[in-house]
């Protein structure tokens, strides 16, 4: 029972209880590799966000040690990621200038009300709430952040000043600046994003027929973004390229980062809470499903609110050491899984090896060119971007498609926020329209049989008398009114209608919007001579008709079968078999 | 040809075509009726809006011209209604000081705005956005509003001044006022108050036993508010009341209202287009649910498309001649009904009629007292009160109880606007909350027969190896992540499976969600080694399916039945009738 407790509170107890000498090895293994490709990623998503780099490796620290001890997946790797990063920026840069304290304190603000929205989600069992992003949204979403993200990174690499949250915006500010391109940056950034697509495709093959380590193999082909790194930091360092124009990364303070309180300001939270509330959602969803798919890889479970616990834990920790909003990147837990990491245990190792390196090699990254970052951004989200699922999403219902292309407009012409939004409203409004028109047959007797079907599809017999008919769908606000009026001028249409009879066996919920419709109905055709029954309605339904005076204000009956009311309604109708 | 494009462009068409004399004079004799009962409504509805008594009088000419030409009911009477005159309030009292030229300039552009919204909506045939309004939060909202309009009125009761647009606001401002309560108003307010509610019971029966002509007694009996006009008008100018302190309406113009274009202001129409989409929703939803309750009495029809470009003309007339926002009233439908109207001509007649009086009774309206006008608004709101539709809608379902009291909340606490917002906004949520957990149900065979059951419920058969699980809900972003965890736990959990086939019989629809969630299920179970099926899909569901790769990404196959996977996966299990 107490273990029990304690592996619901603390999940990180269940494995650390078992933890064994292989286990730690492993693990080891694994945070070397994810280091090696983390160092980079964090510098850059810092600078994504418009933040100082040490942000990036202060949000690569306490986050993971909050994620080992209460979230669910044994894989998942935290830490800053490219469209949670663009978010931020796109957030705090409405309350303050980038570069200003202000902009700062407002990405702390902003981790820590994520940490909050995600622990309250968590307590309150909320999780269902990312339901709200269906898959086009979220595709169509991360497909148009990814390029969007990619467009706002060319500046870095042509070594021109530029800014804009938008599409249009960014091509605007960036179009004019094309004549100043500064040549040196433009080589580097171009010399390292040719390199390291390269090195995605050809680097390991050349490695392994070099018959080097495994391990060896492994750790050079994640470290092409860290080569890039050591190469132009020390071409920049040696020709005293920054004279001469290429921006660097410069100073960055050495150390760990301190604890602190982020600043109360109620004003600045109400700002924030929405921006902080998408982002959540949006990392909460993009978590899930890594942790869901490598977990399942190895048959294990993830527990849904343990995640929103442990990204609550990573945010509010990113807070206290003054990072930035992070959540479960997809690249970097894919390399943890395939290194070999079994435990959460390797994401505390690799926070301890991003410890080192902010106290050890920030002087390195003096003369680090911001164009060798933003290649490095530009080919990690290369692998955001994916064009298939939305052709795919076009062949398979243009319903899901409209909604997807909504969200992708909405970001690259309103924001990343409004794209959000737009698909979220835009998914909802499609599925009541979509369920406001259900599938209604008229149905009739198979003949010699208790069957009734449709009597477009099937020959059947149907009674002059009674118009038999089913409805494909549950009953509910949406579809209420305008089932209320298909049917009333269907048996106003029929003429020699006495009796309509509802079908509801594909009926598995009628909400108060539906009973009111039936009642009206009911009244309606009462008024114009016709009486209502209803048919195979099913026992939960049932419960709630009863717990209501429905029958009284129901004009005809509740059949057991539609068999039985045109047994009792127009028996001479029927065929015996 | 060239009449159906007629009657479909300008449905009064239809009915002009045949009116005859015998139409024309029951048109008239309902017009004199509901004359007579709009004259004070109409006065007291600009007051509770805020505005000049003129202005309600414009909003009943222009209006029911509009809807006579373009709607599809015979007997909806249009003009200035309770809820959307307090909507109008809360809206325009954001922008401008009650009393001030901005603040009419404000009400005129609300109902040009609704109008506008109307016609659009009927141009795309959007009137299924109405769905969005569930019958809980219509009806709650209603009960709502009229608490809300009639505690407002007490101040015109008490004769003290008070503000305030929520009912916290209201009676704050409205309890320190008691002591100063004017007492010769209260008389008069008081006095109205119990002349109505007893006229409502007791003046047609008494009316009938003096054996008066049935027209005098229809007309008397509705006139109840009319005599209170002019008899607490009369006292109040014989004994100069207005003088020693009972506020009276005052000056108001006589004359026709002149024609002119609502002032063109961005900020201004911005502002205010939520507050008049929600009018314009509200007003629809109440207007559209009055005609058809009337046009079912006498078998006819009316249609939605009709009934917005009906009251957008209306909304636009009234804006054109300086009006508020307007829509069909429900007490004074029935009423015009009950009296004998024949088609939208009564409507005519009756602007006819108003028109008159706004040219000859102004003057009268100068000693009208306002507690008389708010008398008649509390008697007349009593009617939207409705107590036990709440009471019901709990009994019936706590979900559909739970959107009704969080949109009464909303208009009690914040205001009205932000009860339609959160009605809908909670009804949506719940709804997703309802249906992202489906009932899902392990199934078996009846032995003998080629029929699977819920082994809960009846004495079947199961395979050791293959797990049937029944899903009694269309597969949609808001449940599929939960069915894909339901599914592969329910195999995992459960020794020895080696297939899963989901019998898909109920399922309406797959949408890309479920499809990547179907996929995603596939690929993670085959990863745990076990093989994932579909049987009994719906022939449109079946056509989405192929019309992508989807069975090139399912472990297992499509069977048409149930019986025919178990017959191929494991046929021993089976019992053979």
């Amino acid at each position: 029972m107490a273990d029990r407790l304690l592996h619901r509170l603390l999940p990180a107890s269940e494995w650390l209880q078992s933890y064994r000498k292989g286990d730690a090895l492993s693990d080891a293994m694994a945070a070397l590799i994810v280091t090696v490709m983390l160092i980079p990623q964090s510098l850059a998503y810092a600078m994504l966000a418009g933040l100082p780099a040490q942000v990036g490796l202060y949000a690569s620290m306490l986050p993971l040690l909050g994620y080992a001890l209460f979230g669910s997946s044994r894989t998942l790797a935290v830490g800053p990621v490219a469209v949670a990063s663009l978010m931020t920026a796109a957030a705090i840069s409405k309350v303050a200038p980038p570069g200003s304290d202000q902009y700062l304190a407002a990405a702390i603000v902003l981790a820590l009300l994520s940490g909050l929205i995600l622990i309250a989600m968590a307590a309150l069992r909320l999780g269902w709430l990312s339901n709200l992003l269906s898959h086009p949204v979220i595709a169509g979403f991360i497909t148009a952040a990814g390029i969007l993200i990619a467009t706002s990174q060319l500046k870095h690499l042509l070594g021109v000043p530029a800014g804009g949250h938008t599409l249009i915006d960014i091509v605007q500010e960036l179009t004019p600046q094309l004549v100043h391109t500064h040549y040196p940056t433009l080589a580097i950034g171009l010399g390292t994003l040719l390199f390291l697509l390269w090195s995605r495709s050809h680097l390991k093959p050349l490695l392994q027929r070099l018959s080097l380590p495994e391990l060896a193999v492994d750790l050079l082909t994640r470290a092409g973004p860290a080569l890039a790194v050591v190469a132009s930091t020390i071409i920049v360092a040696h020709w005293s390229l920054d004279q001469s124009g290429v921006r660097v990364v410069g100073e960055v303070p050495a150390g760990l980062p301190g604890l602190s309180l982020p600043q109360f300001d109620i004003g600045l939270w109400q700002t924030l809470l929405i921006p902080a509330l998408l982002i959540s959602l949006i990392g909460f969803v993009e978590s899930v499903s890594v942790a869901q798919t490598l977990a399942a890889r190895r048959r294990q479970r993830i527990n849904p609110n343990h995640e929103l616990a442990g990204l609550g834990a990573a945010n509010i920790g990113s807070a206290l050491s003054g990072g930035l909003p992070v959540t479960g990147g997809f690249a970097r837990s894919v390399v943890n899984f395939d290194a070999g990491a079994v435990t959460p245990m390797a994401g505390v190792f690799t926070a301890i090896a991003i410890g080192v390196t902010a106290i050890l090699l920030t002087p390195w990254f003096t003369f680090l060119p911001n164009a060798t970052l933003a290649a490095t951004i530009i080919v990690a989200v290369l692998s955001l971007i994916d064009f298939a699922i939305i052709r795919r999403t076009w062949r398979y219902s243009r319903t899901d498609f409209s909604a997807m292309a909504l969200t992708m407009i909405g970001v690259f012409l309103v924001g990343v926020e409004a794209g959000v939004v737009i698909g979220i409203g835009a998914s909802l409004l499609l599925f009541l329209w979509r369920t406001s028109q259900p599938h209604v047959a008229v149905v009739g007797q198979v003949p010699g049989t208790e069957h009734f079907r449709n009597m477009l599809r099937h020959e059947v017999i149907t009674s002059p008398s009674v118009l038999s008919m089913r409805i494909d769908e549950s009953l509910y606000f949406a579809n209420a009114r305008r089932l209320e009026d298909t049917v009333y001028n269907a048996a106003l249409q029929r003429p020699g209608t006495r009796h309509v009879v509802l079908q509801c066996s594909a009926v598995n919920l009628i909400d108060a919007s539906a009973l009111e419709s039936l009642e009206s109905l009911s009244q309606r055709l009462q008024s114009a001579g016709i009486c209502l029954h209803l048919a195979e309605v099913k026992g939960p339904v049932m419960d709630a008709l009863q717990a209501v005076d429905f029958t009284e204000h129901l004009s005809g009956n509740i059949y057991l079968s539609q068999y039985a009311a045109l047994a009792d309604l127009d028996p001479t109708s029927l065929s015996v078999g």
